[in-house]
């Protein structure tokens, strides 16, 4: 029997009522908690209010009970600053206390300035703007094409931040992967934080662009749910493209004196008379709880599992190989043995090796093509969902992602970063190519791993070590074929270290890592046909460092290390040593790369600046004098 | 007299023929060079040859025995890895010897892998894929709205970069300024370097996707000289749009067994037996001289000058202002004194501070909007035309750009770098917000110059300083309001430090800069009441450092230096100070922000991550035993 359209109406009615409510009551909310604060961004939740309430109290499903259930939509906050209506929403949600909600910014509370983790219902953090569809992204294919959920990945952005590049790599893989599980909404308030954004209201540029890019797009007004809610529904229904909603809004909505207006952004309302006169425009908060349609219980796919045993390496030992090689070789058995591991490159993987992955294990690589910060900001949604990811490009253009790798710390991700052709060991290509601070980059990431093999046999042990290891590792690897130095069942820790050269006597410790060990190695033989003794350290483990072992060889050997890296001078081994022996009485003579390199051979390059088995013989004598 | 057609039609015939033999020699020029090289990337050059032809010796006009002459057209390689057509273009336009292509890759030659600024012809060095068209952007910024000059900036793009989501950054914003003397050309040949690009051979996409940014598009066979020809003539007649022409290409052309085939990607052809067909395929090199059209001869604007004096800081002594004001106060009166002075800045002008140079300059300020990369890759442009171009943003944003802050070194740019909201002291905004691996990324950048001032005076003569130094300079600024410290005639040389707090009884040198200074001071006022005196030191250069004022403090104060740093322990100012003693005897102890931080006061915060007063009054009891 067919439902009377009498009665839809009547439902559509009550729903729209309620929404409304829930939209005034996220108003208030906001208000309330940046003034208590004394700082941050309500107007820009007011733009959004009745989205949010569209999208919490309707669109979304999810067990409220739940934060962790791999069958949620997902909802990212791109533009993190609206942060106090996301956790308004949590609270009409009844999943947090309101009175939490004046905790807001406070140092002992989990409601930061801008979202993070440290919330739970926070899957990623946000704040550093056109993150959050490449994040979205990551979670979209991980439902798609691992999981096989079927759940939606939301995200919320604003329009001053599409013009950020990110965003627009990611609007190209959603289309090419055909992501029709990720919806996205543009909040198109018109005001930037300094002035009016480029396009102001054009909301048909913004639905031309991102139709150009192979999105569905809706343009509405995102204060009427008339044209919300079939908006959402139609996205919802899309089978083979990713939607977009192009939403004009007026910043500061609801409240007169803020609407539309400039010189608002990032400036709570004083307390008394502003905050009391908005309250009052606003109307009653009404606290009634709602309904949450919770996520359909599928089977979601592998679950989170530590990396498992991997084939142990296995070279011929007088065959040279490269350490990118070995990091290869070493993906590949490790996405045997570990069915989490996921693979990601932007269309080097043919340099990086990281084809071995994707030939053994093509349902779990992703080719990202050549955007460096989508193929990070996706690695990072991968990571949120239980996945290992591996990401990999040439070590200097992971510079190009060095803000999604600062907010991946921040987002608690568990990801894995693998930068090949480092130093100017690469030769003829030139500086551009070469990864020169990319050692100073990731030493600097908070709790980050910094591994630097120097044998195939040290790098695939390394990518296991990565993998067991929770939270951000960096994996360093060279272009040029070496020997290989350890035998197939050495172990490498993370934190440790190999003295391979040691006698009673040294002069002095010489400490490299990856191809600056086997010019330390000549420098041994050529020092020991002169009847000079050194002391030569690998040091694999760049980030933690082994103290103790630098220690105790500097107490060895004349309180005198010299490292040598093929790495700028600042930020990289030579500083991690540095920092290792601070407090002793050790010196510490840094053999680094000076000066923006040029194109030449690699033996050529490694002598031009003074990295080579040469240059450590001279610093060894003139250091210690013999 | 009307010239009959018969004539026109055979004078472009005759053209046509010369522009085919000029893109014969150069896929001849190209193959040869990179065989004898023995490295290299030339089917990507033989896509290109037919519009390399048509732009360097019918399209562009160019003073052939002037490379700096301002009015010149400009051409950037955004494909950098297509750097033999570059040079073989420059050796058939009777500019360089063409002998001299055959020295290509070797460490004594000028002619790089990719290109850099060592060839005077080249101006920005390009590699890292997906900058070119920003560099191009901040050429014509300057073009059009500074030196009035009517060059036009011609810029060669790959298929496969256009995934880069800078290059969508520069699209946008080059047809916000109407850049209509901005020509750019995609070689769409549809390989990458590991697999077909996502859109192969669609040339439809990619003029959709620039004509919804705002572009002229126009989509041509890129091997018919009866379509290049028309097209770049369109482009030329654009009088308020940027061009994109869009040229269908084969990967190889001109040599049968390369033509469209994959795996050939970054190959040099083996002397003997393969270069021997593939010459004998191209047929025989003609070199003939060629007229270049040279450009019209405008006054261009102002040239390069020195900074000038500007007005001296005027701050009451009893008011507290944020070195983020200095910054604006130092830069607006800068550019009075000087008028190649820019600005540029993301949409935070009113946090950096900028806006105080927007108000006094409107003319020679440029809103790039929420696009850093864009950002750096437009001033990167200014510089490279003679103009000084201070672009700023918060501190933590800079990493987004910090690929094209690599580049700008590599690209030998004269460019100022302004990071404000630096560390924990933002406070309540969070981590997204705190710029804490800055100082980290510009020490790792040869010679770039980093200053971090502790007030608002010294802010101010650091911005002055900063204009006056040739290459780039990174300014560190921080968002509390703090005390002045220094008379208002205190100059600061680059270099320098400031010994604030000296006496014969010190017993430890505390090191700090920034907030830290102040913290520093009050901790030495609380040490003071207690009987125990410290020496402090204001590091405003933390690049390069005073490394004698360090070991002369340490030598009277018991060779013992405590660092304090709003910033993370890594790379920051105190590795800084670390690396200057690194071979004397002197312990370095180092108070740095651990671990992620949070939202909270900027005093709690201080407090929380151990770079208070307090924490510094506790360091320095536990290191001295008082």
């Amino acid at each position: 029997m067919a439902i009377p359209e009498k009665r839809i109406n009547k439902f559509v009615e009550t729903l729209k009522n309620i929404l409304k409510q829930k939209a005034t009551n996220l108003r208030i909310h906001s208000i309330t908690a940046t003034s208590e604060a004394g700082s941050g961004h309500p107007t820009t939740c007011l733009s959004a209010a009745d989205i949010v309430s569209a999208l919490f109290f309707h669109a979304m499903r999810y067990d409220t009970n739940d934060a962790q259930n791999p069958n949620n939509d997902r909802f990212i906050l791109s533009k993190g600053h609206a942060a106090p209506i996301l956790y308004a929403a949590y609270a009409e949600a009844g999943i947090i206390a309101t009175e939490k909600l004046c905790t807001l910014r406070q140092i002992d509370s989990i409601l930061e300035g801008h979202p993070t983790p440290r919330f739970e219902w926070t899957e990623v953090a946000t704040g550093s703007l056109g993150q959050g569809l490449s994040l979205g992204l990551g979670m979209a294919l991980n439902g798609k094409f691992l999981d096989k959920s079927d759940y939606r990945v939301y995200v919320l952005l604003g329009d001053g931040e599409t013009a950020e590049g990110g965003v627009w790599e990611a609007a190209a893989l959603a289309s090419h992967y055909q992501l029709n599980n990720l919806i996205g909404i543009v909040d198109v308030n018109a005001l930037g934080q300094s002035q009016r954004t480029m396009y102001a209201f054009d909301i048909d540029t913004y639905c031309q662009r991102f139709e150009a890019f192979g999105w569905q797009t809706i343009g509405i007004d995102g204060h009427n749910f008339d044209e919300i809610l079939p908006a959402l529904d139609q996205a919802k229904a899309s089978t083979d493209k990713p939607t977009m909603i192009v939403a004009k809004t007026f910043k500061g909505k609801g409240v007169s004196f803020l609407e539309n207006a400039d010189n608002w952004h990032g400036k709570a309302l004083a307390k008394g008379e502003d905050l009391d006169k908005a309250l009052a425009e606003l109307g009653p908060l009404h606290l009634e709880p709602i309904q949450i349609e919770p996520p359909t219980a599928v089977e979601s796919g592998v679950g989170h599992s530590a990396a498992a045993v991997c084939e142990p390496p296995d070279y011929p030992t007088d065959e040279d190989v490269a350490t990118r090689g070995g990091y290869g070789t070493g993906l590949a058995k490790l996405g045997t043995a570990n069915p989490n591991v996921v693979a990601l490159d932007g269309d080097t993987k043919n340099s990086t090796y990281a084809e071995q992955f994707m030939n053994l294990h093509p349902e779990r690589y992703f080719e990202m093509f050549i955007a460096e910060q989508n193929l990070v900001g996706a690695g990072i949604g991968l990571a949120k969902r239980g996945k290992i990811p591996f990401v990999s490009t040439f070590a200097a253009f992971l510079s190009r992602a060095y803000d999604q790798i600062r907010m991946s710390a921040i987002s608690q991700a568990n990801i894995k970063y693998a930068g090949s052709h480092c130093g100017v060991s690469i030769g003829e290509d030139g500086p551009s190519q070469m990864g020169l601070e990319d050692i100073a980059m990731f030493r600097a990431i908070p709790q980050a791993v910094v591994l630097y093999p120097s044998d195939a046999v040290s790098a695939e042990r390394l990518v296991s070590e990565a993998a067991a290891h929770e939270g951000i590792v960096y994996l360093r690897t060279s272009r040029p074929k070496t020997p290989i130095l350890y035998d197939t069942d050495e172990k490498f820790p993370i934190g440790g270290c190999k003295v391979i050269r040691k006698s009673n006597e040294d002069i002095a410790t010489v400490v490299a890592g990856g191809v600056t060990v086997h010019e330390a190695l000549k420098a041994h033989q050529i020092l020991a046909a002169e009847g000079i003794a050194i002391r030569v350290i690998d040091l694999y483990s760049v980030k933690p460092v082994d103290a103790e072992a630098l220690k105790a060889a500097a107490a060895d050997t004349n309180t005198t290390l010299i490292t040598v890296e093929d790495h700028y001078p600042e930020g990289g081994l030579g500083d991690a040593v540095l920092d290792a022996v601070a407090t002793e009485n050790i010196c510490v003579h840094k053999l680094a790369v000076t000066g923006i390199p040029r194109s030449g051979k690699p033996e050529e390059l490694l002598e031009h600046h003074g990295i080579s088995a040469n240059a450590i013989v001279e610093k060894v004598k003139s250091v210690t004098g013999v």
